[in-house]
């Protein structure tokens, strides 16, 4: 698929963005071990086990980079919302483990393995507060409001999901609408957020939600491609729960549509009655299927339109950082399907 | 106990203190229905049920006496300001009734039951969510400051409770620490904002503050009281879950503390492995020990110190209110112990 919007990457490796935040995400590790310690004494020690950063902390990368200014200096207002938004998602992590019924996440115990389910559920709960509270820090309403809905936005996606869990009837459409709720809704607010308390123009904070939005969709997409592709040591998580759990992902999907269908009734079946299909037979059917190439399109579509969003402003300091971004994304696409020869 | 505090009664029955605010608590019911169609169309229905509002709405309450000015002009920031605050604790009732596995609430399902545990956990997160945005939408950022700080507190006190649940030695001093976080806070806060909503001075929005804080706990305690000797059909919910449940409440730290050494390693046994030990043999124990007449003496403590926190205060509206409704719960808790014969 051709590229229409304009790239312009950051040296040879667009990985660099990383190390060109790398002052902002220092402040973020700051504030957030700062923020462990606003949590009641009680509680401190599970929510520092919650707060930990070794993820891959794409959110804040979003806010530092859609508010580009001045790499010298670090935006104490940029690194806040940062914190904030990953608060938000690692709260949205504790819960999803709960359900997914994951064990491990970043190559540990989840808190919902680690503390139980039960004080799992009230530690999310806990994390969102405080992530709204750091919110209401900024002068004026405008973050709390903004990150208020996007959270409602994320947690309506993720019942639309559970609720529809085995059922194998979604749509397209249906599908659609869930990862732009639990997943696009809260990168695009992070690009917004960014674009906007970096004091950017108006045009470009709406094309940093754009871009945050379409960059979020195929991220999702990506996500749902690595659970089933992906190297369980490389990812850091258990891999397959989606299918396991009777998640409805686009690989799925595509797989059911273009199986022949007595197989495709069986495989339904399977995952209806909560049996695992196994990974592995269904990895070989989407290889054989060529699905992985079908999903990398509709990835390369996202990537076309969040960086078409960027293209009438490519003079400002946020856009090579924003394409150099969503270039990385588009490598590793290609990686995890050239890794599976699909 | 002697009341050192002076009472203004509202007439003759200090339950009136609702009828007084009969317009505001009007103007929260649709207020409320509004707000459920605030939530994304698909989970609607499902928010709809939880913003039910058969409920007692004592923090609403709190908030309009509180803010007391004139019973003919409906306070539009107090009904906003009680939205936020009954919608923080539907979230938390939620969350709570999926820790309990209870049934029942309202007379009525739970929302665990009724949409299945998982479902539960992203709708109380949504109901948060929503609140935190209603909070947003006041023209600064403290009403948000202050209800997300206290939601972070309420819902470290439950996870003290949760984590602390079948630990049959916490001290008094541990579960007064956990119910002024998780009841006292939203309280307190609630006082709080009705006062400061209303412009109150300065210093009768601190007494409000102490007032809810001791209600608060007053409050809790007499909800513990009613686990084990109330009225299932009365309470609209299932009662004794917090004996099945492993919840360290004041009636069952008395009788722990009052049974006999053998009966006592009985019980604590029983507890500990999580079997029932029955609600009606237990209640007869506390009755047999004069329980319910030392949890009475430590209610009417703090409804003595809430109210000796108004005496400075009395020429100002909202005291003779803020007083009725003490004086309501006194009440309450004379009938629910008189009712059992303690």
């Amino acid at each position: 698929m051709a590229l229409t919007a304009p790239i312009k990457p950051l040296g040879s490796d667009p990985a660099s963005v990383f190390s060109i935040v790398g002052k902002h995400m220092a402040a973020l590790d700051e504030f957030m071990r700062h923020q462990a310690g606003e949590f009641e004494p009680e509680i401190r020690e599970m929510a520092t086990y919650c707060l930990d950063t070794s993820g891959k902390r794409l959110r804040p990368t979003l806010v530092f980079i859609s508010g580009w200014n001045d790499a010298a200096r670090v935006d104490e207002a940029l690194v806040r919302a940062a914190g904030v938004v990953e608060m938000v998602h690692l709260a949205t992590l504790v819960h999803d483990d709960i359900m997914d019924r994951a064990e491990i996440r970043r190559s540990r115990k989840t808190a919902a393995r680690q503390f139980g389910p039960d004080a799992a559920v009230l530690l999310g709960d806990a994390l969102f507060s405080q992530a709204l509270h750091i919110a209401s820090l900024f002068p004026t309403t405008e973050v709390c409001r903004l990150v208020s809905e996007s959270t409602r936005k994320v947690c309506s996606g993720e019942i639309m999901q559970t609720l529809r869990r085995r059922d194998y009837s979604v749509s397209l459409e249906d599908y659609r609408r869930i990862i732009d709720l639990k997943t696009a809704e809260l990168f695009r607010v992070s690009c917004y957020l960014g674009a906007m308390l970096a004091g950017h123009e108006t045009a470009f904070v709406r094309a940093a939600d754009r871009f945050g939005h379409h960059l979020g969709i195929a991220y999702q997409i990506y996500d749902d491609l690595v659970d089933f592709l992906g190297d369980e040591k490389k990812a850091g998580k258990t891999l397959g729960t989606d299918l396991d759990s009777g998640k409805l992902t686009l690989p799925l999907m595509l797989l059911l549509e273009r199986l022949p269908v007595p197989e495709r009734n069986e495989l339904t079946a399977a995952l209806t009655n909560g049996l695992s299909p196994g990974l592995a037979a269904s990895k070989q059917r989407m290889s054989d299927l060529g699905i992985a190439d079908a999903i990398v399109a509709a990835i390369e579509e996202e990537l076309v339109k969040a960086l078409g969003a960027l293209a009438p402003h490519a003079q400002l300091a946020p856009v090579p950082l924003m394409s150099a971004l969503a270039e990385l994304l588009r490598k590793q696409v290609a990686a995890l399907s050239v890794g599976t020869g699909s």
